[in-house]
């Protein structure tokens, strides 16, 4: 990317488009089905669909199912997908091959990494979170307290990120969300893992709004545990299939109670009781969705090649670019910035706040211009790197000024059925 | 189909064929992908390929989630896809809707309705199981019971199938498999969870081996609880997402731990705290994997219109049959039936034993007679009635002639690697 200009200086669409021409991912656009007539600002949702994932599910379905059958599962490889995948997205995570393996949902996997990592620190109380964390792993973490008895949620109130004050001797685990789905604001995850580590207490990183969108390090910063999803950024498609990293040090240690046949250290000798896999593989539990597995392949396979700080550049000139435009054409318009100006600490979205944010988006959603709402009144918008351009910010905002400017999100004809991410 | 031929009459090809020109299910055929050269006696580990299937993931993949985006949530109605799946799956288990979701895999629904139905009955501490169950049951059986604290497995002896006599006051949880997944033996489901309430104790049923290859009927008995996959007979294909089932009067006081953001009275209110959905969407966790989901609707779709009756029939006409012509065919080899030879005692399998069982097997499998092995010695033999025919049992136990007359499974050029379910 050429550098942005002057900050004095109005930008127009002919300086996106230089942007563009200076992109080095710019080709990468053509390994996706962008929809005719879309600006799609919500990958951090849902990504779009890579053109390699509906040749991968059309051999799994079609192929391997279809002709192979039961043989598919040493033949095609099938029973080893879980962690020949979960590999592959180590390398986009910073974690070396055996410590992550695709299985289950976020959700699922981060049960099963909490009570893996609270059954590590008996003695310990205390699961430390944030109010504004993403519900589900709020939720988890309740349910988990609840099922074993005796944990209490500690949780840094909204609007604050200083997690180190909350760390005390009673703190078993430290749970959070790397980029906030709200705000994108981003922890320092080396701090806060020192920081736990430092009492003795673990950590667990979502790594949902951050997995293919940027760098992270989980072995570089001592990480214990981590989970994310595969259909945000990575663009797994619908309900695509989650992932979790134990550090290879603590996986021996480690017991997690969804204890399913294929955690098992020798799943076909039918066994009456469970014995542990050795390593990651114990954190398996039922039989995978394959056909979500060869999505995402497929939408691994868009990431071969990439340089991450390359991505990572290009995430933060595309979110700095939205910001600077808003504010540029839409500056009276009362949207506030909900995250970080500072780009070093946010993620790959950006969010406003208006009185008015759902109205707004559907009418934006109405011209084609998809991000979403979360409430109470954040327009969110996400920016993936693969597939977006400078152009495409230029040509959203230029939407959402018209929008704005004519109050289309006060005109009947541009509200729709809320949607849901 | 008409009665089969005398006992004593030594069977032909023909008279296969006379029984498959009466087969009212004849023509479900023709929405199979059944591969050319193989006769497939697999399908209760893995189902053939409906056609439907194709076509349903196409437009899952291409339309909704390339086209449609984020959208689909509700366009295209993916928000609704577990319980919409789960009233389809009902019809089929005798489940009035309302009391079945599509969700995650077997053995982690049985890990929510195990702890559900524990803290349901508080005090008692004894989970009954058999150790013939199938391995994932018995290892989340002892999972949880591992990660509660207190509980004790007490399992019926491999080769009894007497629950009752281990039902007592201290049990709170009985937890069995319809079919049994080696012998095909079936539980009476109304006399074992009669004794269970009588004794105070819960039920959960798995399904695994019953559904979509004989009746039943989960709100006639009275049941509590039940969870099966859908890759089998369902034909949904490798890892299919599974299905729980919570009786409408318990649902409300039922508390699962896995307590995602899915699961939640209102998920996209984003709350710090966790309050169940009212009915069984409080047994959703995570977002589900649509293309998974995709497949088993058009799964389903083979079932339309199908009478159960007549499909438990044809599943015991064509295992009747099977038994019947490896005795006369085979006699003199030492195959020993493994299961009930009361076909109103048997599920949709049948497993022979014999001491070269898994070379035999093999051999098998490089003829294209696809059957599965189970340690220590079990051939076993899945007969689905919607795409099998009594010519291909024919023709089956032909080939298991020739591979027995002529040692063919001691010959190396038959040797295959493992295949795994």
């Amino acid at each position: 990317m050429t550098a942005q200009p002057h900050p004095d200086t109005p930008l127009t669409r002919e300086d996106c488009l230089a942007l563009d021409a200076g992109d080095p991912l710019a080709g990468r656009r053509q390994l996706f089905h962008v929809p005719d007539g879309v600006i799609y600002l919500d990958g951090n949702s849902l990504g779009c669909l890579p053109l390699a994932a509906v040749e991968h599910v059309r051999r799994t379905l079609e192929t391997e199912w279809g002709e192979g059958l039961i043989r598919s599962w040493t033949q095609a490889g099938w029973i080893d997908k879980p962690r020949r995948l979960g590999d592959r997205i180590g390398g986009l995570i910073g974690a070396a091959p055996g410590q992550v393996v695709v299985a289950d949902s976020t959700s699922v996997n981060l049960f099963k990494v909490l009570t893996a990592a609270l059954r590590l620190r008996p003695g310990r109380d205390v699961i430390v979170s944030e109010a504004g964390n993403f519900p589900t792993d709020l939720y988890i973490a309740e349910g988990v307290a609840e099922l074993l008895g005796g944990y209490e949620r500690r949780l840094v109130p909204e609007g604050s990120m200083d997690v180190a004050a909350l760390i005390d001797e009673r703190v078993a685990v430290v749970m959070l969300t790397h980029v906030n789905y709200v705000t994108a604001e981003m922890h320092d995850m080396a701090a806060v893992t020192r920081a736990a580590h430092d009492a003795g207490a673990l950590v667990i990183w979502d790594l949902a709004h951050s997995a293919g969108a940027l760098p992270v390090d989980l072995d570089g910063i001592d990480a214990d545990f981590a989970v994310g999803c595969t259909y945000k950024y990575l663009n797994a498609g619908p309900g695509g299939p989650a992932y979790l990293y134990v550090a290879a040090r603590l996986q021996d240690q480690a017991r997690q109670p969804l204890t399913g046949w294929l955690g098992h250290a020798r799943p076909f000798a039918f066994t009456t009781g469970y014995e542990p896999a050795p390593g990651i593989d114990r954190f398996i539990c039922g039989t995978p969705p394959l056909l979500a597995y060869a999505a995402l392949e497929g939408a691994l396979d868009a990431f071969d090649g990439v340089d991450l700080a390359v991505l990572r550049a290009k995430s933060q000139s595309l979110t700095d670019l939205f910001i600077r435009l808003v504010e540029q054409e839409c500056g009276e318009h009362g949207l506030a910035l909900a995250g970080p100006r500072d780009r070093a600490l946010r993620g790959s979205h950006v969010s406003w706040r208006h009185p008015e944010g759902y109205a707004i988006m559907q009418a934006l959603i109405a011209r084609g211009v998809i991000g979403d709402f979360r409430a109470p009144d954040a327009l969110r918008f996400g920016f993936t790197p693969l597939y977006l351009s400078h152009a495409d910010v230029w040509d959203a905002v230029a939407v959402l000024r018209d929008v704005l400017d004519n109050r289309l999100w006060d005109d009947p004809a541009y509200q729709r059925r809320a949607k849901v991410t």
